[in-house]
């Protein structure tokens, strides 16, 4: 995204609490807790900061507020606009709406009508422009530029950042003595803020930031590597190619280091958190419990804060989040079979499954692709089972029957 | 269940505030909000009690701590023996390993490991035994006679309810205007205990009781009628086929109405607490939520408060849950096609669905069973669009293009 932003702009503490002042009862103070159980099972002492509790499930209203409060009486007559079809669209349109204040969202053609009709909700004026978000990016600055509205740049903008470093201030309110803080970064908006106020309070905090493995943006920038940024993230809301200038100027001088997280790290942290914690947390807000769980030995015994920063997941991607898991966890299972060609056998395989207790939920018999020999038959199935123990009972069973399978366990669900 | 208590017993308002003295500190006054949201959406002023972020994550705790309480020192060196594979063993046996007490939990064999290890984790021993509950409860009584331990019933017991009580008591505090409690009723012991205290301090308060459509007992109890209980409900946690007498007889003095819901209301009323709130309820749990979804006009405009009971709900019904309620809105379809069995056929129908910007999730071809004429064969796909209108433009796109298609939205998913 294009910037016209002073690159040497910056933020210090006085600007953040100088933020918080204005957010003071405009926005949540949101939950610090310790995790009980996933400090014990983790071995590392875990405070959650839940920011996918604010009031649009995301920190991204903080920066928007404290932007908006910025306004002259006539940028405010005129308006705002910002390009998102996410967090920083919900929440630059329900606090102008707040303000009265017309906010215009541009979000790329294609976006799910229901993330329109949650911005529109708050009185914005949503327009579908531009085959990508780059394109919808530079719609987004002419149409502005065009009708005298104020561009609300996502992350590389200094009150943004002041915004978000108060989620600093809030955890270290709860828990001042946080050895450690983990946050996702994409734009670096929020660890830029955060990393800013911390050092500044407590100068021996170490401030990580954390990745999606798939778009090491800001940690090509930190560490002067080229890995690729592409592909298909659970974590789409830090998914950011080129992380903006001002975020990363902070981070270089205030972030300690930058760890990266795998797809599967951030499946089970986001599992775990609605299994153990009963929140609902997207990919993004999942990253910092995913870097602990990917690598509890590195913090072991020390007490590290975790920003669980939003909350918006489509159901869709929870769903396959949840069965992905299972199938983990050897409850769900994909077998091949290798059935003799003739009557009454599916039944025969039925008949063993039930007797062993596992429960079929899916058959497809293949009788045409098969590497058997032509009387020989394929049968596909996937079963449930109480927990992996109960899935090698089965496929003991299944054995001592005379059957020959090949397990697929981690490979159900789409 | 059989009971040895005098169904005379009973409990009042001194008994639930007895009850609050012995959990203050042991167990979490948990949050009981405004869902803004939630309120505008449905136009019933709407305040939720999260029980579900109790420490094992449901209300049985406190009826638990109040029993474990009462033992004489003998009793408590002895120990407790309780049947359950749910929510109340987890209750029992983690105050009861934080009180030193020995606990024994009796769960039905086949009752999968996780639900074993969950308790096993406080200490309590667990002994699978009995193929249903009933036979289960039967082993529990006779175990704990011939080892001198206490039984704690999970709801037919005065201290039980008025530990369960306290859930009004704080409700109040928090929200003391509130008009209306709608709470959900298995065995009777919470509603039992909410409804005296609730009515105790404001009698004009109207207690609701809600129950599985598939599980009515405490409705056939109080109204006289007979309606079958049984069947798979998502809220397994109040799919009681009897109700204890002495929760019934509190009922039937301080309840004002029992109410059913369906199971579509409680999938509706799970998804919309998951998506709406970023909270975690089992089916149980959201029962209450379920019957202002129902039937919102009943409530119109009142301040209704109701209790999230629990968040112990298996992955693979959560996922379920979500998968249906995506097929519901239109976002997810299985269709069926037919498509004249020549080469490419398949091929030319991929290449309309791309281009409407569908994505197919599963592909199955059918050529034997079919209405068709011999020369035309079934294809079924399972399509995902981005919501109800986009399903619609594809399907006319389809129908243009020459295919006869029939639809089933509501049915995918498991």
């Amino acid at each position: 995204m294009a910037d016209s932003m002073d690159p040497q702009a910056t933020v210090t503490l006085a600007d953040i609490e100088r933020a918080a002042e204005i957010l003071k009862g405009a926005v949540v103070n949101t939950p610090c807790d310790r995790s009980y159980t996933l400090s014990r099972d983790l071995g590392v002492d875990l405070w959650l900061k839940f920011e996918n509790l604010q009031f649009t499930a995301s920190y991204k209203e903080r920066g928007a507020l404290v932007r908006l409060s910025a306004l002259s009486e006539d940028e405010r007559s005129r308006g705002v606009i910002a390009m998102s079809a996410g967090n920083h669209a919900q929440g630059v349109s329900y606090h102008a709406g707040r303000l009265g204040i017309p906010a215009t969202i541009v979000m790329p053609e294609g976006t799910p009508a229901v993330k329109a009709e949650n911005t529109k909700r708050w009185g914005a004026h949503v327009i579908l422009e531009g085959k990508t978000l780059e394109d919808a990016a530079i719609f987004a600055r002419a149409y502005g530029a065009e009708h005298g509205l104020t561009f609300v740049h996502p992350y590389n903008d200094p009150l943004i950042i002041s915004g978000q470093g108060t989620v600093a201030l809030e955890m270290l309110n709860a828990a001042p003595d946080l050895e450690v803080l983990i946050v996702p970064v994409g734009g670096g908006g929020l660890i830029a803020g955060m990393a800013t106020a911390a050092k500044a309070i407590k100068p021996d905090i170490e401030v990580i930031g954390v990745e999606a493995a798939l778009y090491p943006s800001m940690y090509n920038k930190i560490k002067g590597t080229h890995l690729p940024t592409r592909g298909d993230t659970l974590a789409e809301g830090i998914a950011v190619a080129e992380p903006g200038p001002i975020p990363a100027a902070l981070v270089s001088k205030y972030v300690d280091d930058i760890v990266l997280v795998s797809e599967t790290d951030l499946e089970r942290a986001t599992f775990a958190l609605l299994m153990i914690e009963k929140t609902v947390v997207e990919g993004a807000g999942s990253a910092g419990l995913a870097a602990v769980m990917a690598d509890r030995q590195r913090w072991k015994g020390r007490k590290v804060g975790i920003v669980l920063t939003g909350g918006n997941i489509d159901p869709r991607l929870l769903a396959s989040v949840l069965t992905r898991e299972i199938a983990r966890e050897g409850r769900l299972s994909r077998l091949t079979i290798d059935i003799p060609d003739r009557p009454g056998e599916l039944s025969r395989v039925s008949g063993v499954l039930g007797q062993a207790g596992a429960n079929i939920v899916e058959v497809y018999h293949q009788r045409v692709f098969t590497d058997l020999p032509a009387r020989g038959t394929e049968l596909n199935l996937v079963i449930e089972t109480r927990d992996r123990s109960h899935l090698e009972a089965v496929l003991a069973r299944l054995e001592a029957s005379g059957y020959r399978v090949v397990v697929k366990t981690g490979q159900v669900g789409s």
